[in-house]
C-alpha cells in the first residue's frame, strides 16, 4: 500500500492522527495532497456543515463550543474548523486549540482544528474547503466552521455551510452595528449570546428590524446560477425562512437545545425547498471560480519570463504603462 | 474633445463633479473607465496615501474625520476613500457619506467617498485601487483609505498604503484582542483612540508588549520581492521604524498633530530607507495578480462553453470528480 493510500485509509477508518496527519499536508499545499483529497472525495457529502460567524466581543468562540457539546449530548460526532486572521505572532493557532480542547478535552466525537489566515484568501478559502471535505470524509456528523472578523470572510463562509449562524451580543459599539448590517444577510440563523446582560432585549428588537428592513428593500433574486466572475454573494433565503432570533447564555449553556433546533428545522426547509441542492451548488461554483483564479495565475507566471514580468512592473512605477494596460500586455505574452 | 477626454481634463482641472462621474464609472466597471484611468495616470504618484484600519468600537471613522480635519489646517487637501463591507441594506455607504459631509461640509479641500464591497474582494482592491489613483490625479495632498473589518481587508490595505494606521481603543473584549494581534503585523503607526477612557495605559502597555513580541519572534524577511502567488503580506517595517503607540481622544481632536507628525516622520523614514520605492513596487506586484486572477477567469471562462463547465459542476455533485481534478480539467479544455 502506498503512502497515500495508508493515509487515506486511515482518514476513512476514523483515525485522528491520519486525519490530522492530512490536514497539514493540506494546510502546507504538500504535493500528494490532492491525490488523497481525489481518493477521499466520494465519502463526502454526508456531514452537515454549519458557518458561524459574527463581529468580535460576541462569544462566537463559545457559542462554537456549547453548540459542540450539545451535539455531542445527542450523540452526534462534531469537527470544529476554526478560521482565523493572519497572526504574525505565530504560535495562537495552536494554542487556540489547547484552550479549546480543555473544554471538550477526552471526547473522541469531537475534532478541532484552527487554521491561520496565511497569506492569501483564496488559498485560506480553498484549504477550508478542503478541511471540511477531510473532516466529511472522516465521518463526522456535523462539521462547525468558525470565522473570527468580519467582511469578505462571512461572504466566503456561507458558500461553505449550508446553514450560517451570525452571532450578536448585547452592548457592542455603534462600529460593531455597521458590520452587522453587512452580514445579516447571509444569516439563516440570528442569535443574541451574553442575552443575561442589560440591553439583550433591544439587541433582539434592532436586529428583527434591521431584517424586515432588508426584507423590504430587497428586491427580486438578481443573482443567477451561473459560474460568475463577480462572486455574488449566495442567495439569501429570507423569503419563504423566517430567520429566527435567539438567545444565548453559551457560557452557562443556555438557549444551545433551541440553538441546535433552529439549525435541524434550517436543514429540513432546506431540504424541502430544493434550496439544499442549490446551495451545494453555488459552493461548487464558487470553490472552482476560486482554484481557477489561482492556478491560471500560476501558470501565465510559469510562462512568462520573470525579466518581462519585471521590466512591466517597473514601466509602471515610472508612470509609463498603466496597471489595466500592463494586463492587457502580459496576458497577450507581447 | 471625446467624452472621455472632457471627462479626464474635468479630472485634472479639480472638477469635482467629473471627479464624482470617473470614480462612479470605476466603481460600476463602465466600459470607458480603463482608457480614462489610463490617460490620468501619468498624472498619479503625487498622493500620499495613508491606510487606517483597526478592529470594530475603536472609533476609527472618528479618528479619520480628526485627521482629515487636522491635515486641512496645514492646509493639504485630502481625499477619503472609506471601504464598508458588503451591505445588504443597500444606502448604507451614501448615508455614511451624508454623516461624514455635515462634519467636513462645504470645505471644497476634502472629498470624500464611501465604497460598498460589491461581492468579490478581488474586484473591490481593483476598484479601491483606481479610486485612489483618480483621487491622486485629482491633485489631493493626501489620500485616506479606511477600512471597516478586520482580516484580509487590512491586508490589502497595507498594499494600497505607504503609512498604516491600526487604531485600537480601551475596553474591548478578548475577542477584539485576538484580531487585535492578526493587524499589529501591517500598522506602521498605533493608535489608542478614546484614550481619555479607563484602562487606557493598559491598552498601550498591552500593544507594547506584544509589538516586543512580535519583534523577538519574527525572524528576518522571507518575503522575497518577486511577483508571488501567495500575496505574501509587504515586509513589515519593524527593524528600523520604531512603531510609535499614539493617544487621541478623536472626538475632541486631541492627540490629532502628534499623529500627522508621526506620518511624515514615517514618510520620511520611507524615503530614506527606500523603503517608499519598495512599497511602491509590492503594491504594484498585488495589484497586478489581483487583475490578472480576475481577468484570466474571464478569459477562460469565455472559452469553455457553459454546457462544459455545468456538466463539471454536476459531476463534482455527484461525487464522480473532485474539484481539484476538476479544474485541471477546466484548465485542459478536454
Amino acid at each position: 500500500m502506498s503512502r497515500i493510500e495508508t493515509l487515506v485509509n486511515g482518514v476513512l477508518d476514523g483515525d485522528r492522527r491520519a486525519l490530522a496527519r492530512l490536514i497539514t499536508r493540506i494546510e502546507n499545499r504538500a504535493p500528494d495532497a490532492p491525490a488523497a483529497l481525489a481518493a477521499l472525495f466520494p465519502h463526502t457529502g454526508r456531514a452537515y456543515i454549519v458557518g458561524i460567524t459574527g463581529a468580535p466581543g460576541t462569544g462566537k468562540s463559545t457559542v462554537v463550543n456549547a453548540l459542540a457539546r450539545t451535539l455531542r449530548a445527542q450523540d452526534r460526532t462534531v469537527g470544529i474548523v476554526a478560521v482565523d486572521p493572519t497572526s504574525p505572532f505565530s504560535g495562537g493557532a495552536v494554542l487556540g486549540d489547547r484552550i479549546r480542547m480543555t473544554d471538550l478535552a477526552g471526547d473522541r466525537g469531537v475534532f478541532i482544528r484552527s487554521m491561520a489566515n496565511r497569506g492569501s484568501l483564496g488559498g485560506l478559502a480553498a484549504a477550508t474547503g478542503d478541511v471540511v471535505r477531510a473532516l466529511d470524509a472522516a465521518g463526522f456528523d456535523v462539521v462547525l466552521i468558525e470565522t473570527v472578523g468580519a467582511g469578505q470572510s462571512e461572504v466566503d463562509i456561507a458558500r461553505t455551510a449550508y446553514t450560517t449562524i451570525v452571532v450578536d451580543a448585547p452592548g457592542l459599539g455603534d462600529d460593531v452595528q455597521a458590520i452587522k448590517a453587512g452580514i445579516l444577510e447571509i444569516a439563516d440563523i440570528l442569535v443574541v449570546n451574553k442575552a443575561d446582560r442589560p440591553g439583550a432585549e433591544n439587541t433582539v428588537r434592532a436586529l428583527r428590524a434591521t431584517l424586515e428592513l432588508g426584507h423590504r428593500l430587497r428586491s427580486a433574486g438578481h443573482h443567477g446560477p451561473l459560474l460568475d466572475q463577480d462572486d455574488a454573494p449566495p442567495e439569501p433565503a429570507l423569503d419563504l425562512w423566517d430567520v429566527p432570533i435567539l438567545k444565548t447564555v453559551a457560557t452557562e449553556r443556555s438557549g444551545l437545545d433551541e440553538l441546535a433546533g433552529a439549525i435541524e428545522r434550517h436543514r429540513a426547509y432546506l431540504s424541502e425547498s430544493g434550496l439544499y441542492e442549490e446551495r451545494a451548488r453555488q459552493r461548487v461554483q464558487a470553490e472552482l471560480a476560486t482554484r481557477l483564479r489561482e492556478e491560471l495565475l500560476a501558470r501565465l507566471l510559469d510562462e512568462r519570463s520573470p525579466a518581462a514580468v519585471a521590466g512591466v512592473i517597473e514601466r509602471i512605477l515610472a508612470r509609463q504603462l498603466d496597471p489595466g494596460s500592463a494586463v492587457r500586455e502580459l496576458l497577450n505574452g507581447t
